[in-house]
């Protein structure tokens, strides 16, 4: 019978389908429509010796031979000065775009995605993604800084040398106000930070849990929003991921391989994305909010219920993915 | 330079991506990727004859020879008489899947989507939807009807025989209700209903507007959240779609039909959402909220950005979209 979940942090309700479940292996991709990629691709931007076709660089691990590199992006979403946006004659409010843009070369190689970079580079990875967080946070324009990464055509990318993404925006959006406005209001009921008590009760019943480190603690949503929807939360808490320490860093990359390699090869090469959800600037650090980062396997599409409701209908069953993936051998 | 814009109704916010936007030609579908369908097919539950094949029929035009039929889904995500859920144990909520999940068949053609109806098939099936909405409102175990319609694969259909969908929802998602108190807030403070004060915007300025009939206003979205993302709204204020009268019926397939054979013939037959957006059951009729038909074109894909933050990128201007259109014979 199907059923209605609630996601306790942030008060979504989701349909767990059951009368169009599809098992875990029935996801998988089936033959590979990725193309097979080469180490090096003389025309792609990102790759190393064509440095110049990027915008400014902002960070590197490692000179001249990089292993991660940051640059402006060249068609960016949101530019740092904009000029000042024509004055408002009308109902409706605009502003500049107004905010910083950049793409973080996740390493050297055209072909290693994520589940196939070494530890080292993949630590490498997760500490540029540190260090451009705090510089974002420092910058006054900036209300909130989006860390992403998509992977594969279906997950919005267009350049298929892997990279990640920063987006500052100069404004918050509604969604994640309402985001911070529901665990604010957990945390005067109850006094915890409900992100903290998730991840005991994931631990506690352990039907879903993927990951149990020193630091973090990795899971399937009870309330996942589609199948294979995976919560990662640092053990200690704390709102901004900026605040992680060099150890967290370290852990956070080998549970982030151990899941990308199960998800690799357990499901085919699936497109994802994964995103770090930090606190605003103008919440900071709170009691109330905890920084994750979110994998979502991309293997169905939304549709007209999911678009006009925002309740997502998800024909799989959490307890059967965590199981699955946890069958799928997770060795680099 | 790249512009935010923000959704007066929902206080959305979206960037409007001029350094990496498209002309709306850009992005026409180019060669056909959907197969061209017979007029019948004997394998398919939807068409004339296999009647059986179907769950419970709940309403028809027509006997023998319907011309739309509406009947239960076969795989629902909701269902009328649930089990009760088993008891809460630990910290999570949930709740059995209670709802009802009807699919509308839209006609008896296999191969004619909506943009290919005539107007007297198109006009039956408005009336379909209005007469199905009016009796899950009757229901008592909904909180809240959703109708939509999927075409295309890219917009989450799988049966090709042209079909729409009503889900009528136990419970009102966090999204919905984020909305109705947007609309709530914005009546308490101005006096006026926020989609009135909208539409009549888009007449006065003229720049986005797609029709502006007797009873329709039909306009490309100032912030829309993605290429050619429509609204069409009645000009008498209601909340709720099942108010409509017989004229604002005729007058809205025949808008429906403007629109749709716009953008199949501007876009090559794109992938599209629509769907109605009506006040829940528990709001009822209100001053405050306005019913509308929302239609999204399905020409890009969500990114991590937009996963994580809510907000969505448009490569597309709205006005030049809407130019775009208005450029377009919509002769049937």
């Amino acid at each position: 019978m199907p059923e209605l979940r609630q996601n306790l942090a942030n008060k979504e309700w989701v349909i767990i389908a059951t009368e169009r479940a599809r098992r875990p292996e029935e996801f998988h991709q089936g033959v590979r429509t990725k193309p097979v990629l080469p180490e090096r691709s003389p025309d792609c931007p990102f790759c190393p010796g064509n440095e110049a076709a990027c915008g400014t660089e902002h960070f590197s691990l490692g000179k001249p031979d990089w292993r991660v590199r940051v640059v402006a992006n060249k068609f960016p979403a949101l530019v740092p000065d904009p000029p000042p946006a024509p004055p408002h004659t009308g109902l409706y409010r605009h502003l500049p775009g107004e905010g910083i843009h950049e793409v973080i070369i996740d390493s050297p190689s055209h072909a290693k995605h994520p589940a196939l970079l070494d530890e080292a580079a993949r630590r490498d990875l997760f500490l540029a993604y540190r260090e451009r967080f705090r510089a974002a946070a420092k910058d006054p324009k900036v209300a909130l800084t989006q860390l992403f990464k998509n992977h594969g055509e279906g997950a919005g990318t267009s350049l298929v040398h892997p990279h990640s993404q920063l987006i500052g925006s100069s404004v918050v959006p509604a969604g994640v106000r309402h985001r911070m406005d529901e665990a604010q209001k957990y945390h005067y009921k109850h006094k915890v930070c409900v992100f903290c008590a998730m991840a005991e009760e994931e631990r506690r019943l352990k039907v879903r849990i993927l990951a149990d480190t020193p630091h973090f603690t990795a899971f399937v949503l009870f309330a996942a929003l589609s199948p294979f929807h995976i919560w990662v939360l640092p053990k200690r808490h704390t709102a901004t991921f900026g605040d992680s320490t060099d150890s967290e860093l370290d852990d956070l990359s080998q549970v982030m391989g151990s899941l990308l390699r199960r998800v690799d090869r357990g499901l085919g090469d699936p497109d994802y994305n994964y995103l770090i959800q930090s606190s605003p600037q103008d919440r900071g650090e709170t009691d109330a909010f905890h920084w994750y980062l979110s994998l979502i396997v991309r293997l169905t599409r939304t549709a007209g219920f999911e678009l006009g409701s925002g309740m997502y209908v998800n024909t799989s069953l959490p307890e059967e993915s965590a199981r699955f993936l946890n069958g799928i051998p997770d060795g680099a």
